[in-house]
């Protein structure tokens, strides 16, 4: 182990735990812990060549995974999209546990991340004869590029794509949660060269989907505002969290069937929402909006306890 | 070394010889060979945890690597449209050099791949201390799914793209090979469900893309003809050998602007083209087509032996 024991702390997975049907009784921990240091991954392996595979992030704040259930059902839904077997998720809880126990840092809210490839590229001659199952690495970096709730400024862009492309071609797997993040890198870049933080994505016919790796609520009045994820959009974990604190608070919430660029620019208020915390929105597209930074002191600092996690396991679309 | 060796060549790359400006002169081999059951990537490398990254990949006939100084260029490409540093290209070849001196397996055609990340991700703990360059992992693989050129059915599908869509919104990637190919895998799934083995994808609009890993082109006649690479797709590396073909044998060819998917159809004959083979095209959209497959060994001969070598290295849409 290395000076960076218990502060990253990496587990290659078992794949019969966390993809078998009857993880548990018996069978080892579904991790393997490692040193953070040592390479772990093949280069045929579908993650490098392919950059296929699915992944999940989140805060993990005093030990408490936050939205933990919702980004394990996410991950079972990007593995139905992707063909990939359906993950087990009580396995995929154990060995956030393991994680867990083997964090050893003062600070309380590192960064934890799910990756799971295809597994070996089966068009490779190592990869043909290697068991043909996922591949799983997890860790708990308290040394990652932390989230914070300083608000920050947006840009909108294009996705090059119209509102209807997540029914007519599903094939562009737009929704699921791949390991190809690309052009996620690349907007991330685009808004460097604008001197902006962060962006949205909208659809060529002018409607709102997500934020590269985040998801955008508006908030009017005193209600909640985000994109249906039927758009092709993922189903945001925080943002899930966000509008239990609106319930619990007495305010309202719901989904836009389509929301246009037009009525999120209107928003009182806009939040980007991800990894367990919500941060305010302070410009779009040049347009100034209110921060309201006791408000998301208040919402991060309920999710981070947990007190919005039971309702915002019952929230989505059908619910709003 | 395992029984792989000599059939399964694997390369680590060095950055410093690969990526810096003067390398040759007194620096170390740009590769380290090692075995190829070797883990030698870290999951916190941004090809694992983004798909940040490119690649290049062909066959290489009886230690010849066809299209290579095409293949290098398009490196050089894509790591400018994705803000890499520019690779080395002398480096490169000296690398491909390597590869084949190592090899030693009866087979003639065994497929190289040069996958190249953009290094450690910045965002974890352990990729922030790691120095900031591209990693590169380079084989040469006798037990590879490889290519033939036995006549293949085909489809279209949707990109879900226009076919401006590569000049207004840059930060999408079109026409960058990056190590995100979610899509592009997703892409010969859709192809299994339907029956068919390969696809060709058209923007909404009506226009003739690429092939999710390889290029379309279409014969009239004695007029072989491809869309320009301008609306968003890879200029075709073995698409130039066979133009040169053409060439060679007093046919013509053409870059079509813009191809509608209507004439792609019409078309006497279709060639898919990828990593050294030109590949006959039997049906496409349950249309057939007649396959000359005398001319089709003939150009793979012909591609293969070098003998297009020269010629495809001046040809592009300006001056088809």
């Amino acid at each position: 182990m290395t000076t960076d024991a218990g502060s990253i702390v990496l587990g290659v997975g078992d794949a019969d735990a966390l993809f078998g049907e009857d993880a548990g009784a018996g069978s080892a921990e579904p991790l393997q812990i490692v040193d953070p240091h040592e390479a772990v991954v093949s280069p045929f392996d579908f993650a490098v060549t392919r950059g296929d595979g699915m992944f999940e992030a989140t805060v993990v704040w005093d030990g408490y995974a936050v939205s933990l259930e919702n980004h394990l059902k996410r991950l079972a839904h990007t593995a139905a999209m992707i063909d990939m077997p359906a993950p087990n998720l009580p396995a995929f809880e154990r060995a956030v546990e393991q994680l867990v126990d083997e964090y050893a840092d003062p600070e309380r809210g590192p960064i934890m991340r799910i990756l799971v490839s295809r597994g070996p590229d089966r068009a490779t001659g190592i990869g043909a004869a290697a068991p043909d199952q996922p591949h799983v690495w997890m860790f708990l970096d308290a040394k990652a590029a932390l989230h914070t709730d300083a608000p920050i400024t947006m840009t909108t862009l294009s996705r090059g794509y119209t509102s209807d492309v997540a029914e007519r071609a599903p094939w562009l797997l737009c929704g699921a949660k791949t390991l190809s993040y690309a052009v996620n890198q690349s907007a991330h870049r685009e808004c460097a060269r604008r001197g902006v933080d962060d962006s949205v994505f909208v659809t060529d016919d002018g409607y709102v989907l997500e934020c590269p790796n985040a998801t955008i609520v508006a908030r009017y009045g005193d209600e909640f505002v985000t994109p249906d994820p039927s758009i092709g959009i993922l189903h945001g974990t925080t943002q899930r969290e966000l509008f239990a604190w609106a319930r619990q608070e007495g305010k309202s919430f719901s989904y836009a069937r389509r929301m246009p660029v037009e009525r999120l620019r209107e928003a009182d208020a806009l939040y980007m929402t991800h990894g367990g915390w919500v941060i305010p929105v302070r410009s779009l597209d040049g347009r100034d909006y209110a921060v309201d930074q006791v408000q998301a002191d208040s919402i991060n600092a309920a999710i981070h306890a947990g007190r919005t996690r039971a309702d915002a396991l019952g929230i989505g679309p059908d619910n709003a």
